[in-house]
């Protein structure tokens, strides 16, 4: 990944491929020049805290692991400084790493991780388990700067162990990133269908420590309901279960595992469900004159059980953004499109009500073929015109690239983030309208003109995930308070309409201030002794998952530039004072 | 609930209703006399323990319910003395009620849970929930005799709050049974499809603590997947979870509430998944020449995603004892019997090595028929023939009897009783004959002729669970030794095979021994901190789910007659003294 922004450092978003997106962008942001910010650091002129260096911790590593495991190179622990929200990525640009960890270690079996973790806690010493380091959530940020504190990297921990083809499962170690994974599990024909839009540079242990979704989670489930058994690596020892469908053995420990961000332990191998590969993959585009017709769409295929494995309904702002993103027509297709457009003009769909729904149904091919045709008939129900094959085909061409969407932004000085949610199919429209009107408030408060679009996915028998995007020009000197004004109001928003601080994120820094109205004080209160049972000495990811008593003002703080960012280094060259005080200003 | 046995007061197995299971269960179990022994003490004749008092806190109870609220009575205690395990029967028959607890309080609001757990923190009394009362593991067994102990029976907390008619979900309070809970969901046209063979004497509440799963589990799931939201009172404060599909809040709080067996708290509502009640249900029988072909017909379902709802299938033995359970033939069923066995004979079936299969397909009318066509064809391929809907209307009629058996069993001095686990299934022959195996050469080693059958049920696509029943004659005196030797064997047996201690039945007392095999002793350290987190005076059903360092001896112990038993209970009456004596010998 690039240690800047999103992606493998050859990827990155070209204007040429989509002609159509930054007039767009300028359009409804109300932005006038076609300047953009050079990023102003090198990796080289990053600031990076130096590293702390426990001698008897290092002899004790170097005696049990191999030199390259063990790493404090810049690049390195720049790298693994952070996640990629817009915090993260904005204080890099800017050549802020406080959060840097002193030493990356890269276990490559149990044993090394065992190892480390002991040798941790004889000395104190704080463990981040780091799988792809793709999270927006702050769930890798350094919360202790007075203990020394090292990065687990567990990609070397990457292979399939075993495939039980009998029962469709396979044991697999936690460090290995979803291509890889995929690769390994075809070679057996086999599939874990698990694609986040992460999935070139996630984990299985990121997936399951944070409560990932994949894209095609109508069918497969989030990553909780394929895990089968797992073994994580605490403080306390080694937390194992067994490979079986089902159980009552009391309370079941692999949902202590599941989504423990890492501040129990540290998750080395999961055994799941896994699925013959698909015989049949069908994506389609489908058009709504509006929001609730395609809701409704959706809502039946559920009643009536025969549900795609992904839908991706956008709402009209979304649906634009969509719309923008295409690649540029060829000759045929401006024809053809502008033909589309005339008969969907002539079928009284309005453009700016107008919404994209993208579905995907895959299995055997009799099933496959069955479900989509008694879709579609929902669907022409409730309004709905199929686009045909080819928005479903530009669709998985591009399915992984939005993210880079970000880093072009960002280099305009705007602002683009996500947050996203669940709730209930009665409260869906409320919740929407709700946050939708709450982003656009909060934003032009300081007279910038907003940005907000969602789209819904991940559908269930009793509600879906909304997903909201917004983006706004930055404030330069502001660009960090803006950014949190207007995440807080729409956090804010979910809590008070009743649904959840996060469908898919994790709770990490950015949510933090919401866990106890999400899962109540006595919850935390559950959850930290589990902490306190399976690391008494706290030294797994800590500060994460425990609220302190004033949560928003910690945020506040953890997220300013002003105050502790700007104290937590020790800026020691003038000049890029100088340079960062102008962004700052 | 009868005090000495399963179901109503006026139910019970009736032998003219099956004429031919006495003369089976004879033949099979070596018994030559008909004789039986009648209950030899009534309800007034059991020794019960006083009553302690702690006046403190009943004044504070008295205070804030009303007297109908609370009770000391001799047949109250009695009732919410044990569950209907083997061992509970088996002493509460013997005129040994030492587990009763000194009270009993009915609460009927979240507000009177709330009042009773702090008025108890503050007095170190013990709270045993209470649902139903048919848990088989030993869940309310009362394992602390010197402090005063309260079951907390929840019977009169049985509304459902609300229905979401558009979410299918509904928010419900823990103390309804099973028949009331339908019929409240029935009058909005809704099901919550969970139907335990203990449904008609089972509350939600209950499931929820033990993980229950309905025999309809292959659709609807367990009751681990139908909660969506709960309401956990326990001694820090009320934990709460919202209703959303799902979520990413860090560990899932819900599943520290499930499975939790009385332990942290008092679970005092639940928002569930609900169905629409199902527009066709049809109930079918099949005859397999042999085992294996009845699993294969299984599995192809479960790959071929055609699953009915229920699927049980017997091995030869829980076959045979299915045919000697039917009601007595009418003469036209007689012949049409005779004309099928010809032609089953003809096939090559031969009947100690053929197997029945019952499955039941519910949901829309389509979908149900295409189902049942689909599975229908599968079965055939693995020799499976029909045996029309007869098969299926008898088990219909019949669902809930069976545990009528033991009863009528206990009183003719034979002992059954089941075991239950779950696994993969490439795991499923050879743990299915190990445990045959095993069973049998357990019970056979004091010279007795051993009975044991097993029928598969709850599939997943991973694997199953397998459900062992076994039986044996009494060697009066040894009764419970005999017992204990023969659960353990068959438990270690679960263990030493990769399965897990229990799919549905809980850990409870019965299952403790084997805790920490099951979720390694990590797992079990990471319960006890929950424990110690949320009960920190441990008055939530202690003893339970935290096995001792010495657990199998602890559980001799407390099955042990001689020993403790007779111990705990001061037997006042030289006369019941004298009596009991000569049972134990």
């Amino acid at each position: 990944m690039k240690w800047w922004g999103w992606g493998y450092e050859e990827a990155q978003f070209r204007a040429s491929n989509h002609p159509d997106f930054w007039p767009y962008a300028k359009s409804v942001l109300d932005i006038e020049s076609d300047d953009f910010t050079r990023r102003e650091w090198s990796l080289e002129s990053i600031e990076l805290p130096e590293a702390r260096a426990d001698e008897p911790f290092l002899a004790k590593l170097r005696t049990c692991l191999a030199p390259c495991q063990i790493t404090d190179n810049r690049k390195e622990r720049v790298i693994h400084s952070y996640g990629k929200g817009f915090r993260d990525l904005f204080r890099l640009r800017r050549g802020i790493a406080a959060g840097a960890p002193d030493l990356i270690v890269y276990p490559e079996s149990e044993r090394d991780v065992c190892v480390t973790l002991r040798a941790a806690a004889e000395r104190d010493i704080v463990l981040i388990p780091f799988g792809g380091g793709s999270n927006i959530a702050g769930c890798l940020e350094r919360a202790d700067a007075r203990r020394m504190c090292v990065s687990l990297d567990m990609r070397r921990m990457r292979r399939v162990l075993a495939v039980d083809r009998r029962s469709f499962t396979a044991q697999i170690e936690a460090g290995v990133f979803g291509p890889d994974l995929e690769d390994q599990l075809g070679a057996h024909g086999m599939t874990l269908g698990h694609f986040p839009d992460s999935f070139l540079h996630s984990t299985l242990g990121g997936w399951i420590a944070t409560r990932s979704a994949g894209m095609q989670s109508d069918k497969y489930g989030k990553i909780e309901d394929m895990v089968i058994a797992i073994r994580m690596v605490t403080p306390e020892g080694v937390l194992q279960t067994r490979t079986v469908p089902k159980s009552s053995n009391g309370i079941d420990v692999n949902h202590l595992c599941i989504g423990s961000e890492g501040t129990l332990g540290v998750i080395t191998e999961a055994t799941v469900r896994v699925h013959a590969l698909p015989e049949s993959r069908q994506v389609r585009g489908y058009l709504f004159p509006e929001f609730e017709g395609g809701i409704e769409a959706i809502f039946e295929c559920v009643r009536q059980e025969c549900m795609p494995a992904m839908v991706r309904l956008n709402d009209p702002d979304k649906t634009a953004l969509s719309l923008a993103f295409r690649p540029p027509p060829s000759g045929l297709t401006k024809i053809a499109g502008s033909f589309f457009k005339t008969y969907l003009r002539a079928k009284g769909f309005a453009q700016p009500r107008a919404c994209l729904m993208l579905t995907a149904f895959e299995g055997g091919r009799r099933g496959v073929s069955g479900r989509l045709q008694q879709a579609e008939v929902i669907y022409q129900k409730c309004g709905g015109v199929g686009l045909g094959a080819g928005a479903g085909k530009s669709f998985e061409a591009t399915k992984y690239d939005f993210p880079h969407i970000r880093d072009f932004l960002l280099d305009r000085n705007v602002t683009t983030d996500v947050s996203e949610t669940a709730t209930v199919w009665s409260n869906i429209a409320k919740l929407y309208q709700d946050t939708t009107a709450v982003l656009r408030a909060e934003i032009s408060k300081s007279g910038i003109r907003p940005w907000a679009g969602c789209h819904i996915s991940h559908t269930y028998p009793c509600g879906a995930s909304l997903y909201f995007t917004f983006g706004f020009r930055q404030q330069l000197g502001r660009e960090m308070e803006q950014y949190l004004q207007v995440k807080r109001a729409v956090q804010q928003s979910f809590i008070d309409n009743g649904a959840t601080l996060s469908h898919h994120h994790a709770v990490g820094t950015e949510h933090m201030p919401w866990l106890a109205a999400d899962i109540s004080l006595v919850g935390v209160k559950a959850v930290s002794a589990i902490k306190h049972g399976l690391d008494p000495a706290n030294i797994m990811n800590p500060g994460r998952l425990m609220p302190s008593s004033t949560p928003l003002e910690d945020w506040f703080a953890l997220g300013s530039q002003r105050g502790p960012i700007e104290d937590e280094i020790s800026v020691s060259d003038p000049e890029q004072r100088r340079k960062r005080r102008a962004y700052d200003r």
